[in-house]
Parts: structure tokens; C-alpha cells; sequence
């Protein structure tokens, strides 16, 4: 066993997902032989990011304010919304430059196995939105998972009878990718979503 | 670009060794989403770990106090000193309860191309502990790599003339390990070392 403040640190990391015990305690001794003002910084980032970061009331999105700097955003289109499952995916569609509408977070997808129905995800808030904001469609944007389909499936056929129109992200080859090394189930749907050039 | 609070968190996250940007991200996101407390807690450990914890000014293990516990501890045989590269590498050794001396720890070991010399590691002061403390013995159990290995030689000849015994750990086979898997150089070695039965 370590020096008990050590032990703890290690404990602590080792809380975090993806963390196990070996790296914990790689991360604890790195942190032991940095300067004192370096791990002062991992510190303080925690507890500064807990203390300003809330959820956008709106989207769910991450922000400082009351509402997220991309609902504030007058430029944007209030009538499109991208549904996400988590707020880390809004800023990897924001560096595609192609989305100029809103945000709404689900907070995770559809999955069975997990115990996760629509009613621990954000659907209820979804609806609303549809209902309040004037929205007129909605780009399901989950991940190309099964998880992910079965929740867009499901943001269809809750929304569709409101009225608003709901698509999904296209699933097929990656850009610069290879024939070759593309999976079967990818292939599949990259051939039955072929466009006519 | 994310919300500068969760960002900074990211960077620092990132600066720590063997976390790249995605599992920054991911470590950041999971505090996000984490009750305060856990954070908090996280955060709290960082600091409380830097504000406690010191090398022991004999062995410079980590310890609480001035000298760690081992160096402490009376039952202990003050003349057998087990050399390691780093302060984590001492619980290791402890738990096989074979070892009742005390230990120095180096700060690593010898590496040309780290730019690592014997200069820069606590040799000086395993010296002075050879010269100070009625030391008869030393385990070089320094890792069992080029680097381990070198270091190892270079205490052997640094301390021998002082009139200690200086021993490596035996490399072999691990014990429950199978001779299909062993690499060819440790075969070799294990081969060299053979005991008569």
C-alpha cells in the first residue's frame, strides 16, 4: 500500500472511466513529481469547471450562461434541430461548418441492455421544443450504433405525427477510407444509400 | 471549440502522461456529468496529496512525514538496501514479504538516449548511505531492461569497491508462465541461470 494521501489519489483516478488501477497510480506519481503549480492547475480546472458549467436550458448543451452561446446565436436557424446523444458531438458537427440550426442533447441512446428507455433520455424536453419553437425538422444525428438507430427510429415515429419532418445522418464509407477494409454492414448500407451521379 | 471552463479542463487532463486528447474529452465530460461531490473529491486528493506528502529525506520514498516508514521501522535490518528506479516500484517489492531491509530510490535509471546519466540520479546519495550507514549489502532491483541493467553494473561498480556485496534480481521465467510464450531472451537468461535440483 501507498501513503495514504497517495492511495487516495490513486483511488480517485482511478474512479474516472477508462482508468484502471495501473494507470491510476501512473497518474497519481506523475502528479507526485510535477511541480506543485502544475497539479494545483488540474485541480482548479476541476473545480472551476464545476462551478461555472451548467446545462443550456434549452439544448442541453454545455455553457456558462443561462442558454448556450449557439441557441443565443440570432444567425442561427431556430426551425432545423440536430439531436445529439451526448454535448461532446455538438462541437465535432459544429467543425463540419454544414449545420447552421440549433442543438438538442439527449443525454445518451435507446438501449435495453443498459436499462436506458426514452423516458431517462430527453424526449419529453424534444417534444416540447417541436411544439413551441416553431421546429420544422430534425436531423437525427445519434450514433451509427444500434443504440443509435433505434433512437432515431423511435425521434421518428414520436415526431412525424407532430408534423415536423426527421432525417437521419447517411451511414456509409468514411471519406478516404478503402473499399477493403470497410465492414460488411457498412458496405451494405453505403450500397443501398448509392446516389444516382 | 468547447466552453473555455471545459476546455482548460481538457488541456490539463491532456498534459498528463498517456492521456490523449480523446480521453481528455472523455474524462472531462465524465466530471461534467459527475455530482459535484465526486469532483470535488477528485480535486480535493490532487491537493491534499501535493500539500502532505514528501520524499523521505534517507530513501526518498514518498512519506507523510520526514523519513518514510520503512526507514523508520526499528525491526528492519538497516545493512541490506534495495535499490529501485522509482518510489512506486517499493509497495511492489514489499508485498512478496521477502525482503526486511531498507531501500533507495534512484529516480530512474541510466538511459544515454533520455539523456539520463548517473549524474542526475540519487547515486551521490546512495553513496554517502553506503558510507554512513554500516550498509553490507545491495539488491540492484533496478527493471530487468537495457537501461535497468546498465544501471545496475554501474552501482556494482561504484560500490564494490567500498566493500559491499551488490546483487541483481535473477531474470527467468515467470512462474506460471508457459515456455511457449517466453520471448528468446528471456529463455536465454533463464537458461544461464539455471539451478542444479
Amino acid at each position: 500500500m501507498f501513503e495514504p494521501p497517495v492511495q487516495r489519489l490513486i483511488d480517485e483516478f482511478a474512479r474516472l472511466p477508462g482508468v484502471g488501477q495501473k494507470s491510476a497510480q501512473r497518474l497519481a506519481f506523475h502528479l507526485l513529481n510535477a511541480e506543485d503549480a502544475d497539479a494545483r492547475r488540474l485541480a482548479d480546472a476541476i473545480i472551476e469547471m464545476k462551478a461555472s458549467v451548467r446545462l443550456c436550458r434549452r439544448c442541453f448543451n454545455v455553457t456558462a450562461e443561462d442558454e448556450c452561446s449557439i441557441c443565443l446565436d440570432a444567425r442561427r436557424d431556430p426551425a432545423i434541430v440536430c439531436v445529439v446523444e451526448r454535448a461532446q458531438d455538438i462541437p465535432v458537427i459544429e467543425r463540419t461548418q454544414e449545420f447552421r440550426g440549433r442543438y438538442h442533447v439527449l443525454g445518451g441512446a435507446i438501449s435495453p441492455i443498459a436499462g436506458i428507455g426514452p423516458e431517462t433520455l430527453r424526449m419529453k424536453e424534444l417534444v416540447d421544443r417541436v411544439e413551441t419553437e416553431g421546429i420544422t425538422e430534425i436531423i437525427a444525428a445519434t450514433n451509427p450504433t444500434v443504440e443509435g438507430d433505434t433512437t432515431a427510429l423511435y425521434i421518428a415515429r414520436l415526431l412525424k405525427p407532430l408534423g415536423v419532418r426527421v432525417s437521419r445522418l447517411a451511414s456509409g464509407l468514411p471519406v478516404g477510407g478503402d473499399l477493403d477494409y470497410a465492414d460488411e454492414i457498412t458496405l451494405g448500407r453505403a450500397l443501398a444509400g448509392r446516389k444516382e451521379l
